[in-house]
């Protein structure tokens, strides 16, 4: 099989311009399936959904079909690419379902009637879904459609994996990937569900955090007490609670779990190097959630504290009296919640037993502790020496003018760990997404601009698989 | 004047001896009143029951009224005494409200049909109301009934005074007491709602707590936040709330609150001394409701903790996810519920200052916080050395044989407060419940033991006001 020739590259590149207005009518139609996986009501619309992505992917030759999971269906398509095809198999994943859309009373149109409207950088596109992850998965979509019309059909092996409910934990990914480990075999994950550095800068998602959840109950008398009568003798699990959890940092920001830090792999030089030159704004980026100052680990950039760094976040509380006004209780029992963000070199299993030590030595006698929780997802970081991510640099390099930034982010992808888990295949981040989509929340939108590139960026990386 | 008689003290404590049986039956007319102030669907009950200690008033040539307030009505009746009666004028207070019954499945017997029942320790009464304070009130009528009947009268100056909102916060008692200050102007209050030290040793209580309420809300981000995407550089309230009340007590458990301990004064030797005679069982206090272990300040015995030392409860606390599983989220703000039990000499309008202090002390940049709260009651020392705790302490070493202790109480009874502010006057707690009384639990019993002998110790204490 001869590589693409420029003129077959430009020539696709010239159709995805010309296709731009079909292709957001494409998009807009598969935005009009409220495919919210969290409602129960949705089931069909996500069927509805799954539908329409395999009607896609069959009609650019691909052998689509939906199949049925304990929830909702998963989208598998193969295509064998050219006759004596010798690059990667390219296996890519990405989801058709969406969050909710409350409070829907912030939208400032019907989240499932999406907009094309003018915005500051150019006209974008309104709707639940239009970035996350609807538009991104179709970018590739529309990528390979450019390929069959103008540039002689689909140019790589690909199988592709569009899954149901990655807005609900993805809880049946792993089983199905397991029970289809030979027919999901590939050489690489491409997944289009991250973000750019800024609209003109793109980027390539290299560190992902890993996460580990605890939640603890902190247990003291069988009865709540009169805190006049049994104040000053009785343990209250309130009070100890605190005191405990207001001990898991150190006054520099450092959590004191024991063998926490164990085998971080420190950040390079030239990671390091490379992110300060970013010229990241930590003002600007908690002055627009309303924070005036930074808290997090002493000596580290914010890059580094966002991306490279593990943290400890308490993200519930709850014990006694939380009624109007006051009662004098002292409650038998408090709880808390807590993620622990991981970076690459933690054991993601050690931090469940690391955070009961830590709390062993600081549990004042007579109180006892249940907990819920362990396991978790480890920090993650991308080889960047591999051919997949310079395929990936050189044509987002082609495509931007400038070399794509090498990020990290602060979240958890839990299905790159699966597809590690599992399939053992790395996958590479190459997303189109900006920080103020909205994703989530009211309003999501994605740049036409951000649409259109992001469209011949995979097209171009799909000739690099091809040799081109 | 004269004086009464050793023969007629004699003669009116033999109708005693003779009338418990219809005391009893009295009372159990009373308890089958479902007086629980807290429901507004028995407020006529509440009505039903304050008319019934009306008419038992009017029955011994009291001219007794019920008085209305914005809730509960109160009680007030007024008796002159023999003619040339020149000891004091003594207001007895109490309550004819009770406690809401729940958890009515744990009770043995209906709540309000009062039950005569075999105990280890002889006949008791179980109901609710039963001792808190039904049967306690209910002790000093029939003291005066016995008198009616035996001893030629009511033997002193007394007003009665029976609220019926003490078990919801008495907020219309002060009010009440202060339009009617002239009408309840009294030497002394005598009040029976407090306990024995044990069933054969009579208790006087003559140190009471206070308190301090307040409420702080730590505020952070606008809106709620990503773990991933925000953790290691925006500020987490509940982190930081922990961090702020895991201070509250140092390692040997004093509150750090500044200026928090100025003024107090110190327990007497004698004081401290007596306490210790008691021989008080802390393991056996805390075992009773599972505990293993005291906490509390370093350096005082377990009654000066219980009794005479501040404590800094948390009675509440709250922030972010409280539901089932995990959500990854750095909420927008974190609260919590505090009382301050406070000693003799504390400054109780100053404790909310000093906790803002305290939390501005330690509150990260970024932060905001809001509070309620504010005032409180002060800790009471009763003047032991007064010819009316004399007085008492004359009864009931007469009547039991051993001297009275004088004892603490953790817990604030917010009237003794009132009566000292509105009308200037002290209180004498003598009182008869006993610790297992199950005192706001199901299964509310009285002794009949306690209850006879808290009728005879107030038939010879109505004796020493008139001299005898």
């Amino acid at each position: 099989m001869p590589a693409p020739s420029p003129e077959t590259i430009d020539a696709v590149l010239r159709q995805v311009d010309a296709g731009l207005p079909q292709a957001r009518e494409t998009l807009f139609d598969l935005l009009r399936i409220p495919s919210i996986s969290a409602q129960p009501a949705r089931a069909a619309d996500c069927a509805r959904a799954a539908a329409w992505c395999r009607d896609q992917l069959a009609g650019l030759g691909f052998s689509a079909e939906v199949r049925p999971t304990k929830g909702h269906p998963v989208v598998v398509a193969h295509h064998p690419g050219p006759t004596g095809y010798t690059g990667p198999h390219v296996l890519f994943y990405g989801h058709y379902d969406v969050q909710p859309v409350d409070p829907v009373d912030l939208w400032t149109s019907p989240p499932f009637e999406p907009q094309y409207l003018d915005g500051p950088r150019g006209k974008r596109f309104v709707a639940r879904g239009a970035v996350d992850d609807k538009g991104q998965a179709m970018m590739f979509v529309e990528a390979l459609r450019a390929w069959t019309i103008a540039g002689g059909g689909i140019p790589a092996r690909i199988t592709v994996l569009l899954e149901g409910e990655e807005e609900v934990g993805s809880k049946n990914l792993e089983p199905f990937l397991a029970a289809h480990k030979q027919e999901l075999a590939a050489d690489l994950a491409l997944i289009s569900d991250t973000g750019m550095w800024d609209i003109d800068t793109p980027a390539i998602t290299a560190r992902l955090r890993g996460m580990s959840y605890v939640q603890i109950t902190l247990k003291a008398a069988k009865r709540d007490l009169h805190s006049g009568l049994f104040g000053g003798s009785a343990l209250n699990p309130i009070n100890a609670l605190t005191k405990i959890l207001g001990d898991l940092h150190d006054d520099q920001g450092r959590i004191q779990l024991p063998g926490f830090y164990d085998g971080i792999k420190p950040v390079s030089n030239v990671q390091r190097a490379q992110w300060d030159s970013l010229g990241f704004d930590e003002g600007a980026f908690l002055g627009g959630i309303g924070l005036t100052a930074p808290i997090g680990e002493r000596g580290y950039s914010p890059l580094e504290r966002l991306w490279a760094r593990p943290t400890a976040d308490i993200n519930g509380i709850w014990g006694g009296y939380q009624g109007e006004g006051s009662k004098t209780v002292i409650p038998a029992e408090a709880s808390a919640k807590i993620t622990f963000r991981l970076v690459p070199g933690q054991d993601e299993t050690a931090v469940f037993g690391q955070f009961q030590r830590f709390v062993a030595d600081r549990l004042p006698p007579g109180a006892t502790v249940e907990y819920q929780g362990g396991g978790g997802t480890p920090g993650i970081e991308v080889a960047t020496d591999s051919p997949w991510v310079r395929a990936a640099q050189d044509a987002l390099a082609a495509e931007y003018g400038k070399p794509a930034v090498l990020v990290g982010s602060g979240g958890s992808i839990p299905v790159v760990t699966s597809l590690h888990k599992v399939l053992g295949i790395d996958a590479l981040l190459m997303g189109f997404g900006l920080d103020d989509d909205q994703v989530h929340s009211p309003n999501e939108k994605f740049e036409e601009r951000c649409f259109h590139h992001g469209i011949r960026s995979h097209a171009r990386l799909l000739a690099k698989f091809a040799g081109g």
